[in-house]
């Protein structure tokens, strides 16, 4: 390689270093989780809840919203899987993960979990869960993305 | 006060601050975030959308996922909600949030989208979307939070 092409080369790593770094971008760490993930859909596929459940913190602390319910903690998100899919009238089929996006999050970020109720004039009170992704921009916090389910 | 006493006063509120830092808490972030909230809140049960609308990043990039449903952008977001609650057949009610949990998060932890599907032997296939919070602990990555929907 000539000179010229070496610096030349040099440069353009060194800018997609940079321009990574910038973006908080981190690609060790983001196949880090895809890989999780992927080691979670083999495990299903092999109907090894267990080993699916191994890419979830094993803590009382873990949440798991589904429509309007709550499952906290790590067995009881075992249990509510058990239920669900290893009961003599259910199935757990072939699993597959689509449009996967990841985002590093920064320090200027947060998660909102919570619950939504509204009361309607003909009684019904339609209810569930969210999860919000908070950013913070100059101009304050903004939701970035929302996840709302119900019943 | 006496001078055992304010000591005493001084060490506890060090100690708290303390524990706030070490716990990765942010009192100011998490009021400022309640406060987006419950503005919008206060703009649902005032039937204005548009104040509602102000708690979400303004941007192309905004995503909201219900169901099995992604809807992308600040635009499309406020359409949805135009077409589900200000139709001549709809309401928008009064709606309360309860429960609230903030959590800053820190470098070492990503939020993941996606979408689920399940290939059943009947034919049929559930499917849905995904909010996954990871975060990396000393034995690698691990999901802490989990919102799926379907239909």
């Amino acid at each position: 390689m000539s000179q010229l092409l070496r610096s030349a080369a040099i440069l353009l790593i060194a800018g997609a270093a940079f321009a990574s770094a910038a973006l908080g971008q981190s690609p060790v760490q983001e196949a880090a989780i895809r890989k999780v993930l992927q080691s979670q859909v083999e495990a299903w596929n092999h109907h090894d809840l267990e080993g699916f459940m191994a890419g979830y913190w094993n803590s009382p602390e873990l949440t798991f919203f589904s429509g309007a319910t709550e499952t906290k903690g790590w067995q009881a998100t075992l249990d509510r899987y058990r239920k669900k899919y290893q009961a003599p009238d259910a199935e757990m089929g072939k699993l597959e993960m689509t449009d996967i996006q990841v985002e590093m999050l920064r320090p200027r970020s947060a998660f909102v979990r919570g619950r939504w109720q509204l009361a309607l004039s003909n009684g019904k009170q339609p209810h569930g869960l969210f999860t919000l992704i908070f950013r913070e921009f100059p101009e304050g916090w903004r939701v970035v993305h929302d996840h709302s389910s119900g019943e």
